[in-house]
């Protein structure tokens, strides 16, 4: 982990939106180019076969994600804002229109990875299409509050969550080859973890007095609707963990039967653990008596020191249960968020086996952002007053909110500029193919 | 209607229409024996055949019904608790646990409709039994404070969550069965809803500042481990509607098409809908044109002034969404019933055909208590600092928190005693069976 | 039992050592009132309760097999061909019509275990009124040849049918049930194989030359349609087992690996093995090392001499296969069984644990009826020239003939009478529930 | 379709085996490569995204095709017959074994589209590979009566079966593509159905006398197991149509409400329709009240005269039904085939539009191969004293025998040397991606 160079904490201060990185640039236009870039350089280990095929339902084909990222730049911000603009395909709308009732009839979601046309090359046609008529427009010129400004920050955004499911769907694909492919080659692992941190790094408690907090998005920077509005809560006293829940934990929690003991799960979880035979975290297996665990630079040991991953809600939960603790409330991971800086990461430079970097400020949580997304004990349901967009657009968040918990945080996979502690992250319960991991929280004593 | 034992009336205080029942008296032995006695009369229109079958995989049968809350006061209270006493049938315990790991192996849910034998006599027999010894135990005495006391005081609490759901399975089955038997008499209707209310009863909206309030019970009486610990919580200033939304309502929501609007609903609401075929709520069938229900007095016309029951959450929020209004959270529920009696109900003496009563207060809401449990947007999740009871009976309400939704309020088969403001019902937003409805809610204006 | 009109093979020959039961006689009335009082008698055991549910979509509820039985009676015979004949009830067309489509909707198959009304009684009552129309009828005569009696005929064979499944299906709901119950007291083991076998009773192989036959029925006496057109076939020279196989060369095969050696099975049988985990036959379950199955005497130590039953056709051959055998086809089993007695039992007087009786007459196979059906190679297909009859009565048999197997022979539930040698069973090649064995046959040497 | 050049009917002609084609010559080196380079033929129209997609679990991508048969002539032709070889890649055996229980685990049938790696390239390199280990091993010369040169015989037919396979797999993947993408340019469609057919086209019936006929292969020429042993068979006398019945014929029977009456079909094949809401032959979409037909080709008007395609055995048998005939079994097709030449066809030249040709000889029946493949009413099962091949090679049909029907004939995509009249091709009788179609039967008159 490492702390962004503005990062002196100063009493009182808050960062409650986006800290900016060093790069991309501030500007939107180049934000918007740089991002377009990185989806492309985010493919290049991949051949047309691996952007093609989808892993299982909830995942999506590389090349999808690429299309459709782009799909939503033409239908929201081309065609109704750049005169004269001509789809690229008119077939496109079809295939790549995600779930967005408001524009029409789509493939259905669990055979996009049917679409073997049209072919990959001809989505790149598509992106450069796009791009080019995305320069016309910002040639143009971007009124800076205007509605093809916002609406392109938000293709921005759209697109950094999908290079993150893009990592994500393509390591779910990858695991189920028996190949176990690597999407990037091994990382050095000699500076891993060197930064203070010790072998033995116990877990420290920072407690938290409670009272009533804003929390939400301030509106300074971007925000998805589902952060506002900013409103306040009363929180009680608690403590949370300064790290993350280690591999090396949860190794002792499955020794001790954490799988096998009814009492330590939720029902839901309990009957899911049955049915699927979960023995551990997804993507780990055993050979010849050793842990591995596939990541996107192949089979490699589980590491006792980095952050588990890879766990669903149930997971967590028993987990936490079984430490004598509980999870977070979303909450009060944004309280303990504030004033913190927003570390972050390059997509493809690690790979979640860093080890809890010393604090640099006393008291101050580590690995909040850039390893693993961490489960709340929240569920997923809308702030006070919240309203979705008018438009298409606000189908975008609000019609997910049920059955699903918060995350908070970010992960290794997580685009750089694209966290901030009001976001919220949401999936199922039982969902364990994101890289979420744990953290513990508890009552204050 | 009667008043829990602490509603010692306040000045302001409201009560909705209903006269006090004769009994049950306050003891808690002769509300034991009470409780058991309404079990017997409430099968009383009940065949063995009817008393065995069970209606769908959610469902029980009322043979499992009448056994299940026996085997718990046998496990729970007479054997740690009665000296001498001896297992009226060694293999009840496999038959009748219903989701206790720690009191072993069990027979699986969706099969207890198999269980011909025991017979409904034997099981008769096992609650005479289980009586005889309650009465030994209870002439015994019993500490006031003690944890025999506390388990029979769980034990009726318990008992009397069984009756509701026996009339409510009961239901499902009859509606499976084509000649949509009736559970009892159809109730002369002359005397339904004269109180006041006219056929064009609009609804009232009625304004909370919003601000800290302690919600959660507060230990008198009874209440089940999920309502504590009673905690602040900061509220919003909202409305509430003063009644319920009626069949009328729901029957123009269908005209416009509500359950054909994607747009409307959450996603997973939706996928439902269609994967379902959802038109109507459960339990409505159009014969030649004309929208009938079926309920415990069998299949008869839908009132437009009733309000609409058998609606899952989907179906809450989606009509919620139409009407530009939403759905209150559970807190909000429980501050706009502070204060009010609770009116009960007499289990088979009214079949949901209550129109809303005139208020006797100004500004009080009406039907908060007997007609149908209300939907809220609130997911159903530990209270802070919640800890589930020590032991085997620690499993019963926590390790239901994920996925699923809180309902407040109580139902026309909810028993009488068995209804306060603080009262947490939960049930998965796809669900339909209960008797539950909707009121809607609002921000302040 | 009555011996096929081919079969004056020998004089006076018979029979594997049953004696004949008092019989039906052979007057048409006689035998139909006998047959509906059999159905009578077979259900006193049963309890309401017992009578009304379904263990599982394939079975049926012993209620319904009484109601389904008399509705044919109703509708096929009485409404058609007795003047002034009033419907019991308007509503049993709906409740009990099996899956006729000429006759209207009706209720689904998977929920005929939903109908806790009618109540058991009034179809006890509703087959009182049928029998006293039954016999208002016959006393009117009834033309030998002429279509009521046609219809009366095949009613009783159609009861005598739902006679079997009807203690098929108890025996299934009765194996759900963790008490084991049983449907009758165990009878006295001490005349059981006495009849001159042994324990090392060997299989002896009977020899056939092959050659042209004429198989299907003749037309004297009843046969149901699919036994005919009576037909020539070639049948090559083959040998087949003089016995059945027993549980204790089942035993062998389990021990020997069978059950989890997939060369031994048809791939999609070791997709049901794999799928279902399967390791002995259906209704066997290991208490503390030993073998027990459940019979309708309740569960028993399996008996390694008794005939094994309740495998499936998958299981048959794998077993064949694994003995270097295979099945016979139905017509190497018809041509077997020519001139051989069809051996009656009574339903409920014997319980599958009869030891192969000696052979009365050289190289005359042993229990061929009576014991179990017996899975043969064939699938269940039309002879050539089939036609279903006209009318409703042709839904009977022809639309099944795809994707089932032929079983031969008759089982110890199947009804005196009920047995013939070209009588042509059959069921799907995972189903297990039926009273199913093995018998081994092989080409000559 | 049309007739090889070498179809002079002679009397009493048999042609029971392959006829020899112009071209592949007739020594098995030859046709060993000759079949291999037609593989990569196929795929020439296809992209390396096209070969890796699975359209649904009964299909596998074309790569997987491609990889198992060289997998196959690695497995069992060079790796035991030629010295010295080594293994392409260790890994493939997981990859590429198909169903061979005696060869290890392997990668799972509905998993092999997630198969990005190995690439196509890759792939192609294995072919390279094994091509040349191939001609390595046939210089060194095949015994022709050896096991090498019997291996590399079924390694040609096995191929040439999954040639069949890919093209048909890649119709079910294109068809699900909303693009409906075209295999192949389609082709003119002046030069079809001139060859003297008519518009109205009767069907004539060809009449049979029935008698003792040899069936199965005489050894001459390849032949799989499943079409021995030749033994005799008596047949009825008969009659078939001397065609396949059309697309035209299909509209009236669909017309005629063929699909939704329920007494023309099957009780499994009513429950199919039922529940999957068939209206028409697989591929078949209405578009503007105008049928077409997904092929090949892409999406094309339904040609009244071509032969009906893409149907089930449910759809034919109710067809028969309707049309008051039924369908021919596999014995009573084999007859009429005696003597008939066997028509090839060149894969990728005919899409299915075939009109029936004249007859070149009177009472000759057209239609026999190359056009669809014929459902039967018989089921797949062993012949009398059939065997499966020891060793693994003996898991190739006969595991199969149960729940499936025979088809017979050649379809417009069966390679040319591939077709003759013993062939028995079988699927379940749901199956409908197949060029499976339709001949009637009846009958004697």
């Amino acid at each position: 982990m490492r702390l962004a160079p503005q990062a002196e904490l100063r009493p009182g201060r808050r960062v409650s939106g986006v800290v900016p990185a060093p790069t991309p640039a501030d500007d939107p236009a180049s934000r918007l180019f740089a991002t377009r870039k990185l989806s492309l350089e985010l493919i290049r280990p991949l051949s047309a076969e691996d952007m093609t095929v989808q892993a299982m339902p909830d995942a999506s084909p590389t090349k999808w994600h690429l299309a459709h990222v782009t799909w939503f730049f033409e239908t929201f911000v081309l065609k109704p804002h750049l005169p004269g603009y001509r789809l690229f395909d008119e077939t496109f709308n079809y295939c790549f229109n995600s779930y967005y009732e408001s524009q029409g009839e789509r493939h259905p979601r669990p055979a996009r990875g049917l679409l073997t046309r049209p072919s990959a090359g001809r989505v790149l046609d598509y992106r450069a299409h796009v791009d080019e008529e995305l320069e016309r427009l910002v040639r143009c010129g971007l009124e800076p509050d205007g509605e093809p400004a916002r609406l392109v920050e938000i293709g921005i955004n759209h697109e950094q969550q999908h290079q993150e499911l893009l990592l994500t769907d393509i390591l779910a694909l990858f695991a189920a080859n028996p190949l176990r492919p690597a999407y990037r080659p091994r990382s050095r692992t000699a500076d891993i973890g060197t930064a203070g941190s010790r072998s033995s790094d116990e877990v420290a408690w920072i407690d938290h007095p409670g009272g009533v907090f804003e929390v939400g998005h301030d509106g300074r920077g971007f925000a998805w609707d589902n952060e506002a509005p900013r409103h306040e809560v009363l929180v009680q006293p608690f403590r949370n963990a300064d790290r993350l829940v280690t591999n090396g934990e949860w190794l002792a929690f499955m020794a001790d039967g954490g799988y096998r003991t009814a009492s330590l799960w939720l029902a839901d979880g309990w009957a899911t653990v049955s049915r699927e035979g979960w023995q551990s975290p997804l993507y780990w297996e055993n050979r010849d008596g050793d842990w591995h665990m596939m990541t996107l630079e192949g089979l490699m040991p589980v590491e006792p020191e980095a952050p588990v991953c890879h766990v669903s809600y149930f997971e967590a939960d028993a987990f936490a249960r079984w430490a004598g603790q509980r999870l977070p409330t979303e909450f009060e991971w944004e309280i303990a968020a504030f004033g913190l800086a927003v570390t972050g990461n390059t997509l493809g430079t690690h790979a979640l086996r860093s080890r809890p970097a010393a604090r640099s400020v006393p008291d101050a949580p580590r690995q909040m952002f850039g390893d693993v997304w961490e489960w709340t004990q929240s569920a997923y349901l809308p702030y006070p007053g919240y309203r979705p967009p008018e438009g298409a657009i606000g189908e975008y968040n609000g019609k997910f909110m049920v059955s699903q918990q918060v995350l908070r945080g970010a992960c290794c996979v997580t685009p750089d500029g694209h966290s901030r502690a009001t976001y919220r992250n949401f999936f199922y319960p039982h969902q364990r193919w994101q890289f979420a991991g744990v953290r513990l929280a508890a009552e204050a004593v």
